[in-house]
């Protein structure tokens, strides 16, 4: 396992890859979960070639985001990664990446600005960019994501298709707390009630599941019942939607395809969910 | 020379390019005058592999702009071209290029925005979204662009830079006519009056580089007087602009990097010339 810092190295390494070995890559802002190695296990299984990045990209935080705060532990991250296949840990610096007259920026329209991106301004933004500019020095042909963030993956599917590159997203399966709370670096965040809070987005999610399979279709009352379980938990609906899987588009009549995606706080932290309604 | 029309194949082909070998590109948007043909030559000097692009890009022209109506000759264009060697050509539909949901856009922002981009709002997020678009389907090493149109280089190459992408820009000089105007595809909207107008540009050029020699250095003045110069031919100016190079930024006292950058309405034809100060 190689750990590397600097771009113009990385570059080079990944400008002179043997054709024949597929690469696969895991970009991650480190502070491992099982969802982290979940994906690293994912590429070791498809790839000859793995290379996680671990870098907290200042450019997809907001200004009253928690970027200073983001949790973070290169010592713990690397202890776990030793435990699998990792060819290369790319870490570099903020500096490296977004020297000071840095001004380029890769905008996916309309599926950006909603959900997580009507919250989170400029947020997919940072993300498509930065994306961008590792699969420029990685030059992986597979990329792993996992699908708690599953707007992100439908933006950066898009931004890869419409911008003719060559490296294929995997998405890969939220990974589960026993309770059901998915995983999420942010889940640290909670103290042990807002632990128990925490856990009405997978309740949501079940009973929206539940409903859907008794022949409920009206999403207006999916919503609205999501909303009232979350509420009786203490958290506080950012939104609850349900949308086409690849427009993100909300659909008022639920089929096999919609999926459901809710972002709630519980306490300050906003905490993400998704799953496809049919289960 | 061969001649590809589809993106899939181009892009298979820039996959598996032999890594020995320096791959040239020459973008252009077709209806070539001497100064494409130069980019050419240079390109078969500088490389062992040479692709140019056919692509009348629409995504960099404004509403009310000339897309419609921009020159185009392919036929003509393809016997030009077989007097060098040209591997091969790269002409996709606006289709392929730009399907109906498309949505990624890169943005360079502030160098963007001022001189062509006050005039023309969106004109370089469509020249650096079709340039990334090309260089991830060609894969080229070196790219080679006239300086005529320096602000798009100057956009381009920090896109390139900022992005981490390999691909090294080539600038070339301008190409002119006998009596100095600089080659443009648009040259052909001018009837004979407007031919003479047109000089202008290069005219004033040649009375700042002048002026420039004989000690001043207040582009306020140098300004005033390139203005004069433009409006006594009959041409209406859009910018006068004496800019450091890398940044574009205006700047009050000239030195020996300063660029002279201009843009005249000639009639309804939009010119534009550049060159530095210094001569």
């Amino acid at each position: 396992m190689q750990i590397i810092n600097s771009v113009k190295t990385m570059q080079e390494i990944g400008n002179n890859w043997d054709a024949g070995k597929r690469i696969g890559f895991v970009p991650t802002m480190g502070y491992f979960h099982q969802g982290h190695l979940s994906l690293v296990a994912e590429a070791n299984k498809q790839s000859e070639i793995t290379v996680v990045s671990i870098f907290v990209n200042p450019s997809q935080f907001g200004p009253n985001e928690d970027f200073d705060s983001y949790p973070r532990d290169m010592q713990r991250d690397l202890e776990l990664l030793s435990n699998y296949k990792v060819d290369y840990v790319f870490s570099p610096s903020s500096e490296q990446m977004y020297p000071q007259d840095y001004r380029t920026w890769v905008e996916v329209e309309g599926i950006s600005s909603i959900l997580c991106g009507a919250s989170r301004p400029g947020h997919f933004r940072g993300v498509a960019t930065v994306i961008l500019k590792l699969i420029n020095i990685l030059k992986p042909n597979l990329m792993f994501m996992g699908e708690k963030d599953f707007q992100q993956v439908t933006v950066l599917k898009k931004m890869l298709k419409d911008l003719n590159c060559i490296t294929q997203i995997v998405p890969c399966h939220i990974i589960r707390e026993d309770d059901g709370l998915a995983m999420s670096s942010r889940n640290i965040y909670l103290n042990p009630e807002q632990r128990k809070q925490a856990l009405c987005l997978f309740k949501a999610i079940q009973q929206a599941q539940t409903q859907y399979k008794q022949g409920i279709r009206e999403t207006i009352f999916l919503q609205k019942e999501a909303a009232d379980l979350v509420k009786k938990f203490g958290g506080i609906v950012d939104y609850i939607s349900f949308v086409e899987p690849n427009t993100l588009q909300e659909v008022a009549i639920a089929d096999d395809n919609t999926r459901i995606m809710l972002a709630v706080f519980i306490g300050k932290t906003r905490l993400i969910d998704n799953a496809p309604l049919k289960g």
